[in-house]
């Protein structure tokens, strides 16, 4: 494992050293395991859990306790290649599936590998992520993406593998109905993907105007605001119960899960996305009298194929969510400016292969 | 749909009046449909069900509002057939699945003919039951039984219904392990269903030492008091976190719903068979850090097979599971009889095919 | 069974007589079933086996034995119903599915009604078809369409929903590649299906060099010449061995379901379409050790929804493949230039809904 | 990968060099790779691929090229364990799953690595089996077993692993019904297999009148003689067709698969595990109008605690196959006896944890 001929030794990094405490510094470039390789990062998706890491330092058990460097949606380019791996790759453009299983426990075997317990994650304490000018990834999960795809929708498979993973555990295909709480990056991309996959009524609730307006602008024609009198001033807007096959939430807000399991037929399903409280009141009794299949998404398996597919074929357009972008050393900023509802995705360009 | 020669025109049935009211009566035998049968009513398991629309005279939205015939397991012989059954089919041993699906809905087509919307079931309100000397059924929901089949097993295999299905949402296997809150008739059956289907580790949990000791007799070795102090008095008893395959609640108990589904390792399932109340707490954080599945059960569809196949195998013994006895004159006494802890299956034998 | 007020009792019809021999006759307008609708018939697409009855008076074991009316391709406008159905369907367009089960055998009770041993088929000896002013149909058979949906298209579901039925089988997704043989009206329909079911890489394979046209003007990239010796004088082409995800023949060719399952990756599907010779000798050992999945497609269930969803959202486009219409009194004339290979959807307009 | 303390530097071995020419040798106990484990080896089971390339020097494309030890059926205990296994591992009694995939590629992430086409098989050339002292296998392949298991019946679980898998891919389960053509040691495991499932129905046929015997002494009650006048000369016997839900070839001879195949009920399935010709001439039109999914078997993935746990329950005995036991040097007897119609299975046990 050591640094090959062309690389250098330190490269710079946004290193988060506490709460609020983000520092861009010359760090080692990693080192380059037998099957992986090192990545030349060009662009880097800000999503909720780095935000949440910078500010609380913690998101449930996972604690920061020493300097770790955020950012799991990221792209880039292969610039040195571990010894198993063929010297080929060097110069391929690869979207990065930020996920390190060990491959040979239970869940590994039997494909999946996103429940493995040994996984090492992106961002994830102790794990370094890719706000910084490379990266270290498996060799089999630095996916190459086409000519065509920018850096910036190859970073954005991320967040799209969520929504591919979240819609097939959904159920969603073609002539399907699906009602997404959220309006945020992940609903939109979530809603975006049903589209694609074929559903033939993609219904989107928030109560924020702005992202009511961007899920509109995103030509999504049922758009519900949750408060409204005029729909009864339920979660659900004017969807009415048991008319939806899945409902899938992207909020984390319990009124809206609870308001949202109703609107799904029997036989029909329920997928949570949004971590928000660890605990829930929900009708059970609609899970029971109407065979209600209700799970959640942890990270995903096996989803980057498809991701592609959908950026390439146009059925999806992450492009069009990028509001905003930072280079390196404006991280903290990037930070700031994710959570504000008039951002969908904001972007940090960390390389020279991409700039603000 | 006349009544055919030989059959009687009138009959013996206990008639659910009201709350605490029921009355044997002479009522008309029921008229036979073009593809039904006429069933003389040889046993009926007494269920949660009938003692609650007996005590409480509704169960939900549905209420009695009209005098109607309890009953819903049972198992008789065929006296008569509508015109477009087989006249051979007289004289038959069937296994009543007391449905009656509308055949035509999306449901129906699908072969989820459980979430018909218009499915009348046997003594649901205001559709009649089998506790009666008579009842009808569509003829392919008439299921024959091996010779060797007992009428109180063939009349059992109702409940048995429920376990096959209830452990195929769960995804019992060979080799599978699965904890089942609830140690009364449906817990029981469950348990013997998932050992019969292979599953290593089968681990029952209740709270009533009778129902525990019932338990053991019927060679579970792993049986939990869930407020037992050696166990930390949590309600799962030794069954650690994340160690089960499945969990199925048979309880309706919101603490053994919550307890159970933190034993259950990522990518397992969890399984709503007991109705109680209509919310529930429960931890979505591990729902969806472990991508849990969980589901209810409602009715049941084609298990009837299933079911009749491991009765008749030995691999699931109902006959073990009757505690008594009774005539149709002492309905009442049945269903005051069920829901004593010493008592597990009590059957009402409502003609002269089997007396008490 | 009475005909309603408003419908007469007499139709014209084109009834096959035997080999070569369809009269446009008067006949009785058939009666309406209890749960059954009358449609007034738009629009009939002609099939190849509409074209085989006519020329062979058979179709292996199915015998043309009486006086017969062909056509099973169809859409119209419901004027009348039986009397368990909604009196406000009078008036609905609709899209035929022209299957007619007993509900009640374990096939239908499982949702795979299409294997029903009891089915009623249109223009299958010695059921009726749709070349005729009008046709009785189960309510729940008859699929409402949206208002921008021709009457061709409606009438094109039917061939369509072998699509659908096939590309399911063939697990046909995002991203996905296939591999399809012949390139008549049912390949071209099975190449818009995977298209639009998001398949990434979609090739089609014919002799015919109309037809490899047809398919190139349809916007396949991928079409190849079995026999062309620049691909190897394969029956592939260029399609190397284990290279697609699936293979649908729908040519009944030996030579080219031989070349098409070595073109399958392992774990990849094979699905048969084209009823072809009663056997083919195939390559075993590539099932074995790719274990490859090989099935066949026969009629279809519950289709109707996913044809007509791809249809209204412009995913497939089957107006198109209409290359020429007749009126009842023409019907030979239809059957005979279905065969021809300059064209694709022959079709016939039965009544005075639709004309040429 | 040195070899640790207390393990000797060369063990005994039955070395293929060439077709009939097995030496009994002294060679380098194999290096333990860091996630391995060094298993000596207690019983090993004869196979028919053992024998085919003891004889013909191939099985298809496979060749032994350089000398080879031959053997994949195997049982023993771990005696040391490289860096990344726990060393506690150290003196577990193990069954050897004997695959060695490359845990990167596509198939191997799903969960298919029996597919991988990075395969390192024991006993397919070049990979040396365990026809010796020791043998090593990564850790998690080297599956634990139960106290009370034999070493004889922990061998047999890598045929079992192959009834389990073809089991699984028939669909087998309770009620069922299978027609298993071959009572050789596989089909006789695979018909236990389907009974251990549940199948209410297990049909054998054999043409070697001493394997029909064997298979009623396994009380198998249906066993037939397909060339047998009484039941028509078909090689099913009296199977009758469309009547069973799977036929699984077990035999590899052509008669069978086509007479089995009829058999088959329209949704049913058909399961290859013989490896025989290349080619077969199949009903195509009988896959075609009963939707009948074929499909072959090639190794099996993740089966082993299904193997284990069904022999652990006792639903399974591989004991009673065992039908003779040499010794190392005694290698090349047990290739000729494991052929012969009285011998079922044949064990060589390479160690002195086992004797003859």
């Amino acid at each position: 494992m050591t640094t090959p001929p062309g690389v250098p030794a330190t490269m710079r990094a946004a290193v988060l050293h506490g709460v609020d405490d983000v520092r861009i510094e010359d760090v080692p470039v990693p080192p380059i395991g037998e099957h992986q390789v090192l990545v030349q990062v060009a662009a880097v998706g800000v999503c909720g859990s780095d935000v949440h890491y910078h500010r609380q330092g913690r998101i449930a058990d996972f604690v920061v306790e020493e300097p770790m460097i955020l950012g799991h949606e990221a792209s880039g380019v292969i610039v040195a290649v571990g010894p198993a791996v063929a010297q080929e790759r060097v110069g391929q453009r690869v979207s990065i599936e930020p996920q390190h299983p060990c491959r040979r426990c239970e869940f590994c075997r039997t494909g999946r590998y996103n429940l493995c317990p040994h996984m090492e994650f992106y961002a994830t304490p102790p794990i370094h992520g890719a706000f910084a000018e490379y990266a270290v990834i498996d060799a089999d999960f630095a996916h190459p993406i086409p000519e065509a795809m920018s850096w910036e929708a190859a970073a954005l498979c991320e967040p799209l593998s969520v929504g591919v993973w979240a819609c097939g555990k959904a159920g969603i295909g073609v002539g399907g109905s699906v009602l997404i709480a959220g309006a945020g990056p992940i609903g939109l991309i979530i809603a975006q993907t049903a589209r694609a996959l074929g559903a033939s009524r993609v219904i989107l609730s928030d109560p924020a105007p702005l992202r009511r307006e961007a899920a509109q602008a995103a030509r999504f024609s049922e758009v519900l605001d949750p408060g409204a009198p005029a729909t009864g001033g339920s979660a659900t807007g004017g969807a009415s119960p048991a008319q939806v096959d899945a409902f899938i939430d992207a909020s984390g807000a319990e009124p809206a899960v609870r308001a949202g399991m109703r609107t799904v037929r029997p036989g029909g399903r329920v997928v949570l996305v949004g971590m928000g409280a660890d605990e829930m009141t929900l009708p059970v009794s609609t899970i029971l009298t109407r065979e209600i299949v209700l799970t959640g998404v942890f990270r995903y398996a096996s989803t980057w194929p498809t991701a592609i597919a959908l950026v390439a074929s146009g059925a999806v357009d992450l492009d069009s969510l990028v509001t905003a972008r930072f280079g390196l050393a404006d991280v903290e900023r990037a930070l700031e400016m994710a959570t504000r509802p008039e951002h969908r995705k904001v972007l940090v360009l960390p390389s020279d292969l991409l700039t603000v």
